[in-house]
């Protein structure tokens, strides 16, 4: 049973996770795979494996005949296209890390799969150590996808953790996690969502055919949430979390997004705590299913890579399904959120904008409204983003349609109050 | 991209599972799979396929040189054995959600795939939904693997949660599985363990390369848990569930086994309610996983065997790489494990078997222990299984040494207290 190929690997980037899977692939010699060359960066740099297994020349990889899988894991995501499309062109199968890239260039490295018929896989670029990817690609296949809903992003989900279960206030969450090695230095890209709304974008694509780039779909991260806001989540029965949410409408096109929003404590999302992934997929056939674990770190991202070098010893690659095979599903931003937004200053906030206000809290310290607003009105504004603004979806979230007799009526009960 | 064979099956069995497989094709002409013949039992019944689908004879199935793909969703374990190796000795693949069957007939089988070096896919036969087989095979392919502990049966994690959250007693939380279709009108295969220690076995065979029967592997299900249980449960902190364990001891063996166990509250299988399975798994590399999902119905089974037949579009087969290219892990029973046994009466209860009590408990309604014994005790003796007698591992379980001066002393302090 065991007749297949020897895997013999190029590796670019050599830092934690290209380090931990050296590690691994030493500790697997069943697996019939061996690096045979490293390019790094920076050649001067102490690292543990023998000299001559690294090299500063992309070409004695990308043109070694014998090297018939290029691995990707750096940090740069120019470079990083350059390399995966060079070794694509010279015949190679791919394994790669890097969402951003990934994200970027989505529809140009989609073509390329198709012309050279050869495999681009990378389950580490989403949730690392959970096998989303193959099992969105292999296990809803042709089923009826209702909703995919994520925690995807494992640093601000440390940060609201220690915000909402031991109080700390941001700022102290975020010095935390950076002492704890679960945020960087420089931790905009988690934060604020970039980081999350990349992995995003390559599970909707997995899920559901969409190609799309990421500014196109609604993001924010964690950067304006507040203890208040926590501790509002607690008295009403929730906890906050940055979800990633995908959800076929009736009108069988995709409402998707990544934002903040309150998950009730039984839901399973709720469950994912610290520096922890979580993906929940609602569907036809397999009615609901949870994955859990490690979204980052060298050793669940080496794993990771790992699970896709041993998928290619019998040539396993994607299908893209949903795409190809299928009618790929529309994003759209026609449908409405009922969203809580709290704020320090009344002037900050855009009531016109809302179909209606159903709660507002004027408080000393900090005010809040729950309210219901189109979609679309999100994307075309950035005042729910502003300093001191913190916007934060309810719990039931989408709102497919509204009755506006309704909507006015409660905008009259509203002007009664306000 | 679609250069995939086209799958022609010969389906056994036309079942809540079958049918609903028939649906699930029928929805999925990308899958590029149909059924052609589906051997059934009884012709009289009504069924919802046109006639022509249906034959009494297997032979028309087994020796149809088109059918390359036998799918086999029968109840009965010795004509599902049959079926199995004349279709793999005739060349065909073999997709099987019969758990009884192949955790009785294990060897034969994985005997029987070496010879023709055919695949024999069972994701079904255990967590249905929930991709664990495959997960195992590729994702902790050398991987450390520290444990793996699961929720398997659904209907008695139903019961469990009933009589848990809703403190219904044994009988009534039954008889309300029943009713809801949830257990079988003869529930003692699932209520006595037997469908979740042949679940084990399976996964133990893809975990940890082991083969060993059924009967090997220490087991009880939950037929004597009582309602006062899961109130000291609940006074401690702890829920009750049915749990399926393999840990990896120091000395490299393997502890295993399926008992009823307190779990705390954040643990991720006290996540697991009513009908749903889990599957916690601990390893080097990828850290904690746990997947949950839907453990029977006729649709989540139906999807698992559709991924099987998905799979074997690119050849896909089990590579048993525990079995074959490790040396595979040995079961031990030399171990000790510290459990909470209630009883009715003090005669029921061989105190000397325990290396000594931690705790004791009388009532006027009922009585409990917690107490330390060596686990081939358990294996040897039925005391603890007698009727009255509710045994249940504590959250901590297994213990792999102990000191037995300490053991000495606990012995004499308790002989002063009793």
């Amino acid at each position: 049973m065991n007749e297949h190929k020897e895997i013999i690997i190029g590796m670019f980037g050599f830092g934690v996770v290209g380090e931990g899977l050296y590690k691994i692939l030493q500790q697997t010699p069943s697996l019939n795979a061996r690096i045979k060359k490293s390019c790094i960066k920076h050649p001067g740099k102490k690292r543990n494996a023998p000299e001559e297994l690294f090299t500063t020349d992309k070409d004695v990889l990308l043109f070694d005949d014998e090297i018939n899988v290029i691995v990707e894991v750096i940090d740069d995501s120019v470079a990083a296209f350059d390399i995966v499309t060079t070794a694509l062109k010279n015949g190679k199968a791919v394994v790669s890390a890097s969402k951003k890239m990934i994200a970027e260039n989505l529809e140009e490295l989609l073509q390329l799969q198709k012309e050279t018929g050869l495999p681009f896989l990378c389950e580490a670029a989403a949730c690392a150590s959970i096998p989303v990817i193959r099992n969105l690609e292999e296990y809803y296949d042709n089923d009826l996808l209702h909703s995919i809903r994520a925690v995807v992003n494992g640093s601000t989900n440390f940060i609201l953790t220690k915000m909402f279960d031991d109080k700390l206030d941001f700022q102290d969450a975020l010095i935390l996690a950076q002492q704890l090695g679960y945020a960087e230095s420089n931790p905009s890209l988690d934060v604020e969502g970039y980081d999350a709304v990349n992995k995003w974008v390559i599970l909707l694509n997995h899920a559901y055919g969409i190609v799309e780039k990421s500014d196109k779909i609604l993001f924010t991260g964690i950067q304006n949430i507040q203890l208040r806001d926590a501790s509002v989540a607690k008295e009403k029965g929730f906890d906050i979390k940055l979800v990633a949410q995908a959800k076929t409408l009736l009108n069988g096109k995709v409402a998707a997004y990544v934002l903040p929003q309150f998950v009730k404590l039984d839901d399973q999302l709720a469950f994912v705590k610290n520096e922890f992934n979580g993906v929940v997929i609602e569907s036809g056939f397999a009615d609901r299913q949870f994955f859990y674990g490690k979204g980052a770190g060298s050793l669940a991202t080496g794993s990771a890579v790992m699970s896709d070098i041993s998928a290619l010893r019998y040539d396993y690659k994607y299908e893209y399904k949903k795409l190809y095979h299928h009618k790929p599903k529309e994003l759209t931003n026609d449908f409405y959120v009922r969203v809580y937004i709290s704020f320090n200053e009344v002037k900050s906030i855009r009531k016109d904008d809302f179909e209606w206000i159903e709660e507002w809290h004027a408080g000393l310290e900090r005010s809040y409204l729950i309210g219901v607003i189109h979609f679309q009105k999100l994307q075309n504004t950035n005042w729910w983003k502003e300093d001191g603004v913190s916007l934060i979806l309810t719990a039931d979230g989408i709102i497919e349609e509204i009755d506006s007799r309704n909507a006015k009526k409660r905008s009259l009960e509203l002007a009664g109050i306000l």
